[in-house]
């Protein structure tokens, strides 16, 4: 089959690619459209250690499923994370930790940036007949935002600042400011910025962070500028949620955390079918993040888009590409 | 009257000094007992920006409370941060974080190695006839300690390690032990560690922290080895408290952060009431703790004293040098 491939910090299209097998309990998925992340980015550059086909925001439809045949057929979305079952976090029900956990495009497993995958039926979530793929390839970092919530309680109550106007910031903000929270959303591009005001939610510059005002700060830019803008924003006592990886370490002033009783918390994947209801009831606009879509043909040209500054989602349509 | 004197990273003794006259709503406190903190050996380091008398650890009698006389005579300790009752932390019930805050012998107070003090009548605290000064002088650290237990839940089913066994960590893995919970403490010192197994509390070496296993780890010792001891230590989504200020910054990897969610929370000052009674109980043993003391004449000995490496807790009395 047709994929990308990553290796050695370079992406290259594949057309050589086996068509994977799925095992007992898993599904082979047809990937119509995946959209590029920044961990794809982050991959591409060397962050985490992964040679294979990268990718794991997707919709698709599945093709075979050994044992689970009513799956067959249906249009899915899938959670990323695939657990043993067995190991001392899937006891305790923190099956996203598992100790031996794979992880679609990510850890070693193949994504979704080729015409198949394979996942356990267990991840799968059918998708809603009113959701288009443009906005289904969008549930899984809904469900990452959508996580902060799983962690932190936010309410009308709360003073909040997202730190970040990306593809991240923006999901966040607008999954936070569904809570009715007095919401306030940082970031340094105009463009970007109006798209949140669109929806009503106000934004501002960096300058504009009134310090220790914040009861919880989410940082979504993965820089410690962005980290030290939550750091000033947030009240004593407040909540700073972490949402994105950083490369490399980061410098911490400790004595401050420890001196204002500030907790942070760092947040990852979340919950898909609270994400899949949110868009089905358009609860959350997706389409504007839309900046760039191209076939799979074209997935090498895709990341170099994606990786544009400026540039928000970019989107490669697996479908159009695939034989028959 | 008498007292240390901190000024320019360098303390002394000084018998010039006036004695303070208490505002309205605060009592003049003869001091009897006073205990040195790392904070108090930081402050003398320069770590923070403090000119005056130091010491926040004391136990005292009231000699005069005006407007609130029948506080004259008793033996008291007393919370060290003074709030203006009028900001938005106090609105909000925060009163140690108070924007306007002084800090007993940190921040804008004159403190406790001296004959006097001045504190909020509404600071103090009576000490129960059973706790004699000794121990009645640890109740502002051990309060410190119970404060994890006021901001993380921690129970019989949760594994917990602390890291350090110094004053701090001590009194911490005390009142953790209390929970009932499957408690480790971590250090590098055999004489301080059997402290710890006399009250049958489990100790080991750092090389024997098992990675990722701990719900809860606490990190007292302030310097960023602790802190990696502390992040080896806990399970995805468990959380570390940071108990100890550190000089300068330090390098945090945050991906490990968010990618394991764990959740940091940093922690301060705590309530003296259950710490008062704690004592008064005798479920937590302080007298151990107490390796020299001096009178207030020999301060600056005590704080070389203090500042010696494997040196716990160091009393200096006030009460025996106080002029009649």
């Amino acid at each position: 089959m047709r994929g990308l491939w990553l290796e050695d910090k370079a992406i290259r299209l594949r057309d050589d690619l086996p068509i994977p097998a799925p095992p007992a309990g898993e599904a082979l998925v047809r990937v119509t459209v995946a959209g590029i992340c920044n961990t794809d980015l982050e991959l591409v550059r060397g962050y985490y250690p992964f040679s294979g086909v990268p990718g794991h925001e997707f919709v698709g439809r599945v093709e075979a499923a050994p044992g689970a045949e009513e799956w067959q057929g249906r249009r899915v979305v899938g959670e990323i994370n695939a657990s043993c079952g067995g190991c001392a976090a899937c006891a305790a029900g923190r099956r996203t930790h598992c100790e031996r956990r794979t992880v679609l495009g990510i850890v070693n497993r193949g994504g979704a940036f080729a015409e198949y995958l394979t996942l356990p039926v267990a991840n799968l979530h059918e998708v809603p007949d009113g959701v288009p793929d443009d906005e289904a390839v969008f549930t899984e970092p809904l469900a990452a935002a959508l996580e902060i919530q799983e962690q932190v309680r936010v309410g009308p109550r709360d003073t909040v600042v997202v730190v970040g106007d990306g593809k991240l910031g923006n999901l966040v903000a607008q999954s936070l400011a569904l809570t009715g929270c007095a919401l306030t959303v940082i970031g340094r591009h105009p463009a970007k910025l109006g798209l949140l005001s669109e929806r009503g939610i106000a934004t501002g510059p960096p300058q504009s962070v009134q310090p220790g005002r914040a009861d919880v700060a989410v940082e979504c830019t993965g820089n410690p500028e962005g980290f030290e803008l939550a750091r000033t924003a947030v009240r004593p006592r407040g909540t700073i949620v972490l949402k994105s990886t950083y490369a490399g370490k980061a410098s911490l002033d400790i004595s401050r955390i420890v001196v204002d009783e500030v907790t942070l918390v760092g947040s990852r994947c979340g919950p898909f079918a609270p994400a899949l209801r949110l868009l089905a009831e358009r609860r959350v606009a997706v389409r504007p993040l839309v900046q760039g879509r191209f076939p799979l043909a074209d997935g090498v040209a895709a990341f170099a888009e994606a990786a544009r500054p400026g540039v928000l989602k970019v989107l490669v349509d697996a479908g159009a590409a695939a034989p028959a």
